[in-house]
């Protein structure tokens, strides 16, 4: 598969944006509901619709699992948002959100095979949003929140992941940390640094900041060497300003020292910055107050904390960016569709953190496997051998861990 | 197109659910979610999704219509049960009513070219379904009702119509009534028999007797002439046993002469019975003692009021039932998918009488040019005349009637 180089990134490209009007101007969306099969005379109605159809009904009345064997249930993910963080755009409503959500939807079919329906919520409120996806949950295998602001986020996926039989995940903080944890990991192997000595920075304490937090010190990142910054600076216990729950949550598990500052004292001396914050918040003089061998994942969406070519001409060694017309682009789509087709290929209950890790490591290893670069420590989300590597390593660990009801 | 013959219904075939339950098997259900575009290539990836996708969003965030323009919206239909009137089986629950909803589905697409998703509830209270049917509404351009069991479907449309900007329909109710219209309107023009002067019996007071009731007053039928039977028997001001809110209304519209007894008294020298009701409560004394050239539609699914071999034994003219097995299928496939074609094209803030009406008469008008015979009263489903027939109808109707948007 051609790899992008880092000029093809500093020549971004303006006309996306006027080719993706045209594109869903023209077919009005990206996505359809299809048929698989043919209604061609009356016999074929009769068999796929009244009366045959009375039988699965009967059947699935008498045993609620063989929903899963008559029905699109068992390949279905709902893509559910409330419009309230899309991409970098910020809180644009249901409405507007719908063409980032038909999107990965069809990122789910055409790289998984799974049926991913797009549902934009109406509300932004919690427990409404909550009793809403209990609802529909019937017709879906498993649940894809997305795009859902923090902190509103954590609490709804907390509660689901309690109240659902079917895996939840909310794409923006696990996919995100899963994919970010397989870049990284290969990016420490290029540079030779350790992944329990590097001082690690996280500008952005929202859905995806927190997630990556939490899963980096599962893979040996140190409290002490781990700083998560927001717009009021260094997160610490006696910080009182811009603080909630789960900002306090951070402050219990990241910086012991209680180290004080701005992201310009968190960054200095630093070897990674994991940036899920705003566009352009990270300068060159930051990047030039780095350890050697700088890491810098600017994942801002659509414009990334600070453009690869001016963090090269900083000093950074490896620079990854959410943009898919960068080289490296650490995007959750290297994640979702394995790792829902693994949950759902052994009808999981949940996506637990041994599902997260084995998606990260199987990530991490095809591109080992080919020979890591500084330009290549991700693999490209369209590399027909991700998903089903992924896959296999989640459907492994959800049997091994004993979430898998079906083997 | 081919017709069936009555002899074709007399050995309906009992192979139908087992193959039934092999196609839905064999396919995991018989709807899939497929893309419109090809993924091929880092590029496409950045027009369909980030970052090109942020562009329709951010149109979209300024000018909420434009969702019409850029997402599957304009062309998408939300079937929605809570599982409490599945076909003829009763409240057999959300999971179990999906291949019902799923079969509906394929219709709209197979018939229409309409996208139209399954969305079952887990839940069967009033206020929950309104909020959650509302919730979820951005991403459909119109709501199908189905199989929502009687009272509470009535309560659940009403609001859902007033509350909504998009179309929606109860089609057990309104569908179910269109065709019905549609069939009875020919049987009339074979019989020579007037509108008019007809004594007409409904057997079934929910959800489709109450509008098939409700909707024949408006094509002619006269309230002296109009029975509408439950399983208490007649409906009567008067009465007290089994009535509910929407029974006292429909004791208001009919029976003016406040005529009791059971349905064997009611049917006794009518010219139509028209059930919506259980399976085989029509015996072939009660057809005899009908008036000659007697019409009975005998809907009740999957097996009808009275077998139509039985009906004719005794003496009726014209029999049609709700199955695609035999001759005369009233069938909702007949009307939903061209009703929701006219509605969507027209963008419809709603479907009114006049669009329902209008369906009806198209629907009449295409056998009628064919010639109307015993067994053909009505189109074959798979008639490729139906939909933009039917389509056509209703968006006229639409704007004259000037609920639509666009024209």
């Amino acid at each position: 598969m051609k790899k992008l180089t880092v000029k093809s990134c500093i020549q971004a490209d303006d006309s996306l944006g006027e080719e993706s009007l045209q594109l869903h101007e023209k077919h009005h969306g990206v996505l359809e509901v299809a048929s698989k099969v043919r209604l061609d005379n009356t016999r074929d109605l009769s068999i796929a619709y009244t009366p045959g159809v009375a039988e699965p009904c009967k059947r699935i009345a008498e045993n609620n699992d063989d929903v899963y064997k008559y029905t699109l249930k068992e390949n279905t993910v709902a893509i559910i948002t409330d419009g309230s963080a899309i991409l970098g755009l910020g809180n644009i409503g249901a409405s507007a959100g719908l063409p980032v959500m038909e999107g990965k939807a069809i990122i789910f079919k055409e790289l998984a095979g799974i049926n991913a329906f797009p549902i934009c919520l109406d509300t932004q409120d919690t427990e409404e949003i909550i009793k809403t996806v209990k609802n529909i949950a019937p017709v879906f295998g498993g649940i894809n929140l997305e795009d859902i602001s923090a902190p509103r986020c954590f609490e709804i996926e907390r509660r689901l992941k309690k109240e659902l039989p079917i895996p939840v995940i909310h794409d923006d903080q696990h996919g995100t940390a899963i994919v970010t944890i397989a870049g990284l990991l290969n990016a420490l192997k290029l540079t030779g640094k350790k992944i329990n000595e590097i001082k690690l920075v996280i500008s952005g304490a929202g859905a995806a900041g927190m997630a990556i937090a939490r899963k980096l010190l599962h893979t040996g990142v140190r409290s002490e060497n781990l700083l998560v910054c927001d717009r009021h600076g260094i997160i610490r216990k006696k910080r009182t300003e811009g603080m909630n729950p789960e900002k306090v949550k951070i402050a219990e598990f990241s910086n012991p020292e209680e180290k004080k500052g701005s992201l310009t004292d968190a960054v200095a001396g630093s070897d990674v910055f994991i940036g899920v914050s705003v566009p352009e918040i990270l300068t060159e003089d930051m990047v030039a107050s780095m350890n050697n061998d700088a890491i810098i994942f600017a994942m801002a969406n659509p414009i990334p904390e600070i453009m690869p070519l001016k963090a090269f001409e900083a000093g950074a060694r490896i620079v990854a960016t959410g943009r898919s017309d960068c080289p490296n682009q650490i995007n959750n789509c290297l994640g979702f569709p394995g790792i829902f087709k693994g949950a759902l290929d052994t009808r999981a209950i949940q996506i637990n953190l041994e599902m997260e890790l084995a998606a990260a490591n199987a990530l991490a290893a095809i591109v080992e496997e080919d020979g890591i670069e500084e330009d290549y420590i991700i693999p490209n989300p369209l590399d027909r051998r991700v998903v089903p590597a992924v896959a296999k390593a989640v459907a492994d660990a959800a049997i091994k861990s004993g979430v898998a009801r079906k083997k």
